[in-house]
């Protein structure tokens, strides 16, 4: 056990949400509960933003039910912000009111941005000896984190993705007259891990099962391939199902389709449109008939259809978080994923350095991805397989899921308002 | 009981498929066993075209596990098409490859126009003397059949929208920063109510709940009180949900976007984009971010989000055609859906003529939609809400739904091929 460090917990959570972020805020809850140390577990709302303006809540007075009932609720329960922070006044303001609130332990659930942004925090504390210990945990559907085997998040965004391409290919294949190219553009801005994970849906030994294509943004786009590509699964099937990522990128390195041209405010152009680009290629230069279909934020929030090994993991991941603060008294460290050696699929959390993590992207390793460019390998398989096993059981109500929604009892201000210019 | 007629009962699926259609096949197979007039239980392959083509299967020699995984499998099991009858010769040939296979009983589970062609077969039948009952057996996602209370195909499709904008709101709501206007484009050419339906994402006594706004094809669209209509919103929420029916027509009755002006071989106009061009006019007339997805085919085979009402009415839907046809010896009729007077939903079936149904087309009533034009009131809650209760138990393997697959045991042709032109 390291040296117990008295004071107060406080979690947020960061950029965009996934199915299962709220099953990690709800193990950092019901591991920091058990640590007298602790004495009061705020959340911040709004991540990043809702500490620099104090809004802050008290999670303690969340009944047992809406802490449990946050395993199976999607979106993110504090909000979330996609807010970067750069000036230097405004981490000398996290400080203070962290110092305010005599918060000791700061968990942030996000993805590499924000275990950036953890990593600058952490650091600056310790330059002006501010006792803290500060952990991530890491969040993302795109799987893109270094350092951990998977991200909680990405399991179950291949688990509804993988259905959703199932059954649109059994009503394609139902279809009884002309050929037809079905498009289905998923999320992924700079790494295919989705779009890959769809691939799921095939029955195993069976790889000529939809999806036929998979395009990836791993793999430098043209459009003249594709239509080969195309022609080539119609020669052999009556549709041709092609999933897309929304990051695809021609050889140059450009993405091939963007809706407004938009830049958010961490610089990653706003996407979207892949699909229907594909859509319209095939149409225009095969004259085939094609549809396409885009899950957008469903993908993310698809809690109906999420997986019981992500959902338990992100559990751990938050769990691990406060026993790594707590009881090994480590700070500025991340929570891992560490895939067992043996056989049958395993995990154990283990915990990286936050700045190894805050600006690397994982890719989808070329050696998984089939020589063709547009189907992953058995090693893809064996990787994400496990991922997307087990089913939640969300309750329902009146035919529709029934989440849980904080009741956001406020902490008292101390200070006086963040002036942000 | 009505005079026995002996031979074969042949059963087909047309049109566009839904996450149910395949209940109501099994409901026909299960109650055709109980019949000793009925001597082999034949599928027809890919609606008419495959009667055409005596493309017949054995469904008998289908295992009754089979049977059993159709009532949770999504799209057409014996395939489906969208072609038209038309020529006289090709009717002619309906009864030729019934008189040549013995065929007495005429499944045919289908929307109004396949409804239209069973009323065709079954006159020309009755004109020429061939014993012959037809029952047509209703399916529609779109819900726009009349005669009927509803349409099997409906409560699953409204079930599994509502569930996606409950979660993407969630979602949306998370969000800390700026104003956001969130587009859902969902199905329904003629008729809004599967855009109706998505207000079930509502909590009772929540009328502003998400979604704020839904656009019908009821209703006539101008782009200055859409715009009036977010900003309202905006007013009061950080987010704007909208939800629209890809059917969306304005003053003069033309649709407001379609993909790429296609006309199907109904006439109907191959529509896509409704949303996308909802989502552009946000975002370049109010400078408001706006996101857009459309769930495409997805919407009308989300089994693993389907409706145990409606799995179940469309499973007895499928047994009140066979015993209407055999103990009955009804005939030019198609199954309906009577909803019962008490407090308690319940319902039964009927019947009414096919040419009653055959060209009709059901709105969304004027009197259930409120005076703003995108909100719906409790007449419409208490007609709908029925319809989603209870969720249907898909099988997973591998972390996928594990949908059955007919295994098509060929009936031997008696005939020539069939001439088209």
């Amino acid at each position: 056990m390291a040296e117990e460090l008295e004071g107060n917990c406080l979690v947020a959570q960061s950029g965009g949400p996934t199915a299962v972020i709220n099953s990690s805020l709800a193990g950092v809850i019901n591991e920091a509960l058990n640590h007298e140390c602790v004495e009061e577990i705020y959340g911040g709302l709004n991540g990043i933003l809702g500490i620099l303006n104090e809004d802050l809540i008290d999670l303690a007075e969340e009944s047992q039910q809406t802490i449990r009932a946050l395993r199976y609720t999607p979106s993110s329960a504090l909000g979330t912000c996609r807010f970067k922070l750069k000036r230097e006044q405004d981490f000398q303001r996290v400080l203070q009111v962290f110092n305010a609130h005599n918060i000791r332990y700061f968990f942030y659930i996000g993805g590499n941005d924000s275990q950036g942004t953890a990593d600058h925090i952490s650091r600056l504390a310790q330059s002006q000896g501010y006792a803290l210990r500060v952990i991530g945990i890491p969040k993302t559907i795109d799987n893109d984190l270094v350092a951990t085997d998977h991200c909680p998040g990405y399991g179950s965004v291949m688990k509804y993705a993988a259905t959703t391409v199932k059954e649109i290919a059994y009503d394609n294949e139902s279809m009884g007259q002309g050929d037809l190219v079905s498009v289905l553009e998923v999320m992924g801005r700079n790494a295919g891990w989705i779009a890959a994970g769809t691939s799921l849906a095939k029955r195993r030994e069976h790889p000529g099962d939809p999806p036929h294509l998979i395009y990836l943004p791993e793999v430098a786009f043209t459009p003249e391939k594709y239509l080969d590509d195309v022609q080539r699964v119609l020669g052999k099937e009556r549709y041709c199902f092609v999933v897309v990522g929304e990051g695809l990128v021609d050889r140059d390195g450009n993405y091939v389709a963007t809706s407004s041209g938009q830049i958010d405010s961490f610089g990653h152009a706003q996407l979207g449109g892949a699909g229907e680009y594909l859509r319209k290629l095939a149409e225009q230069h095969l004259g085939i008939k094609a549809r396409a279909a885009k899950l957008g934020i469903g993908q993310r929030a698809a809690a109906h259809c999420s997986s019981q090994v992500d959902n338990d993991e992100a559990f751990l991941a938050g769990q691990a978080a406060v026993k790594a603060a707590i009881e090994a008294g480590e700070t500025d460290k991340m929570v891992t994923i560490i895939r067992s050696d043996a056989d049958q699929y395993g995990s154990e959390t283990g915990l990286c350095d936050l700045s190894t993590v805050a600006n690397g992207v994982k890719s989808v390793p070329e050696s998984w991805i089939n020589d063709d460019g547009v189907s992953l390998n058995f090693q893809f398989f064996k990787y994400a397989l496990p991922l997307i096993e087990g089913e939640v059981g969300v309750p329902y109500e009146n035919g529709v899921p029934n989440f849980a929604r904080l009741y956001r009892i406020r902490v008292d201000r101390m200070l006086d308002a963040h002036k942000f210019e």
